[in-house]
């Protein structure tokens, strides 16, 4: 049901000088499965992160949240089928266990070993399954690890990036899962990208965190947050780039673009790839007086599960569009101010229904399988977007039937 | 598929001397069918009102709002089809052009008459349909009433209670409609409760918030706030029963008590009736630092759709309860201290699953009807609830369908 999503091959994914990539099949929930992955690192990659702000986070992302950000990681090991989460203090020993078997087989410390789980909630984590395969994983390219990472995902999510800084080519491959905010009780989104360019820890960490803010946190398939969402950026700098430091300048500006672009091509990704997903919805929320307040709206519409059932039926529902945005939280909202557009045709002004509006072009809009809703709240000059799909039968089907 | 409701009968409901109910049929969206219902209130009834916070708010919502409370309110009317909501100026001026038919018609002042409509978002309200059928209703009883001022319900929701103060028996009557906290594009939610009772204005607007906060309030079928929800609490003061002028006293709690009895058996049928729904959940967070904080944690495990999606598949999905638990939003929530109960089955403590726990007993508990989730947050003394229903195919069927 993925909306326009196909999985790149491996001609496709540019290796990054630094990363080497490794499945194995620990038969976790299933066997004869990869169903763990590593990336090794080589020394001195520089390793940020930001991670779910669920409370029942899961043991993994403690484990993280206590190392990163690092110049002195070595290895991430990524287990699908058990999430590790609700899992309480023996969760972090079984999550540490299996860091102590990679750091064997790499050759460092546990603590330059960050775990990642995604799958069941609640159960114990087989950790000597998974410590057992370890040294046995196979050498794989980007394509393989990232069908690895896979729990309930239809399509395998990946893509590459090459720019040009200061005459140095510049590589960035990343990776992603989730068809869900979190899946049904296999939680959990998670996004790995790499780069061979060098970034000193500090900015890192800063712009793991502005690269998230417009692309891992502006999606919806559910509103539910996962106890495991993890996004990660390694920096190998393996290029002849000199090392970025600061937070401003050309270097900063353009390696950031890029990793937008690709961490927001994986991103949107789990969306086009979520549960029952028939459309892509863009919601983009104009001169807004704060980004804050942008978010609020487009997160409103994102999250109604009434937008998202009238936008499966290809409804052109505006009476739903506009309550969203009439609750979303703006108390001095002046609803005679707000303009909206389905696509191309302005369907609301002045408190209502726009006059120049006709049904069929609503209608027609809504047949597409990738559709922008605009608001303009002609408020002030921030703006924001979010990204979602519809809810259909299919949503409930899978959600329902999960565990039975 | 309304889980156990039934319709109460005439004799069930008991009338409240000093208003007076008729219903007339003026066609605005289907023929042969009561959709204009007409409360006529004696003088110097006491009315107050609490509304919908959505910026969208109707047209009728607004005219209420600069109307009450009110010691000077003569008559309520109420049309179902359309909600004249996102209409604009243009909305206003119909909606008091119904006004001003029943003003006519009951002989007062078009400023005296409350108007509330409920139906189709962004159509322009047929007012002359409506204002042709006022000098022509019918005298009924509540139970027509509670009918006639349905629309995608499939059962009429009313009540009553009869309780003793000061050795003067006061009787309670009221009725509500809704299926959704928005209907599909028929917005709405409308609660009206009348007592015979004598209460002072002022403090009769303190209690209708009261009583709302604690029953309209706490109920969610899929989250959406509509443009035209309105709660109103009539007092004719036609009882021997001395006027309760202070929010505090014997009378008061008295008075109170029992207005919160009907008003959460009001609001708890259309949950009941919520759209698809196939189970009545009640989420009882205990514990909490704040009552704010145990609203944020019912809240968040009431709207969330795999929470409620489980439900309808009688799973005992553990892990999306603690999830929603843990992104409910108290930052500072210590999770290895948190208890979570299945009706009477302890299923979490200590950050993960409780060792007592055999998932046979949590699947037993899921076949029920009823259920209630407990959580202690083992932080306070505060506590809160809320109603919802579960999630099923037949929700996604009614709003993907309902315009087509």
């Amino acid at each position: 049901m993925a909306v326009d999503l196909k999985p790149k091959n491996a001609q496709e994914l540019l290796a990054i000088e630094g990363v080497d990539l490794f499945v194995g099949q620990a038969g976790v929930k299933k066997a004869n499965h990869n169903d763990v992955t590593l990336l090794v690192l080589r020394p001195e990659t520089q390793v940020a992160g930001v991670f779910t702000q669920n409370r029942f986070c899961a043991a993994p992302v403690r484990v993280c949240q206590e190392l990163l950000p690092s110049s002195d990681i070595r290895a991430l090991v990524v287990n699908t089928g058990n999430a590790n989460a609700g899992t309480g203090a023996d969760g972090l020993m079984r999550a540490r266990a299996v860091c102590q078997a990679v750091a064997s087989h790499v050759g460092c410390a546990e603590k330059q070993v960050l775990p990642f789980s995604t799958g069941v909630i609640l159960e114990p984590l087989p950790y000597e399954k998974i410590a057992a395969v370890i040294p046995n994983v196979q050498p794989v390219h980007w394509d393989v690890a990232a069908a690895a990472i896979m729990t309930t995902d239809t399509v395998a999510k990946s893509g590459s990036r090459q720019i040009d800084i200061d005459g140095v080519s510049i590589k960035i491959t990343g990776m992603s899962k989730g068809s869900g905010m979190i899946h049904p009780n296999m939680a959990t989104m998670l996004g790995f990208v790499a780069t061979d360019a060098a970034i000193a820890k500090e900015v890192l960490q800063v712009l793991v965190k502005e690269v998230a803010d417009e692309t891992f946190n502006c999606i919806s398939v559910d509103g539910d947050t996962s106890t495991n969402d993890s996004f990660i950026i390694m920096a190998t700098g393996t290029s002849a780039l000199p090392v970025i430091t600061a937070t401003e300048g050309a270097a900063y500006e353009a390696i950031k673009a890029a990793l937008l672009d690709l961490s927001l091509e994986l991103a949107q990704a789990i969306v086009r790839d979520g549960e029952g997903a028939t459309k892509f919805i863009t919601v983009d929320v104009q001169h807004a007086k704060t980004k804050a307040e942008a978010r609020l709206v487009a997160d409103a519409i994102a999250r109604s599960p009434l937008v998202k059932t009238a936008f499966f039926a290809s409804d052109p529902n505006l009476g739903r569009l506009l309550c969203a945005v009439g609750y979303a939280g703006i108390e001095d909202l002046d609803v005679s101010q707000v303009q909206m557009w389905l696509g191309d045709v302005l369907v609301a002004e002045k408190g209502g229904r726009a006059t120049s509006y006709v049904e069929e072009a609503g209608a027609a809009v809504m047949q597409q399988s990738d559709i922008t809703v605009t608001v303009d709240l002609a408020r002030g000059d921030a703006s924001g977007k979010m990204y979602t799909c519809d809810f259909s039968y299919d949503y409930v089907k899978i959600n329902a039937e999960y565990r039975s």
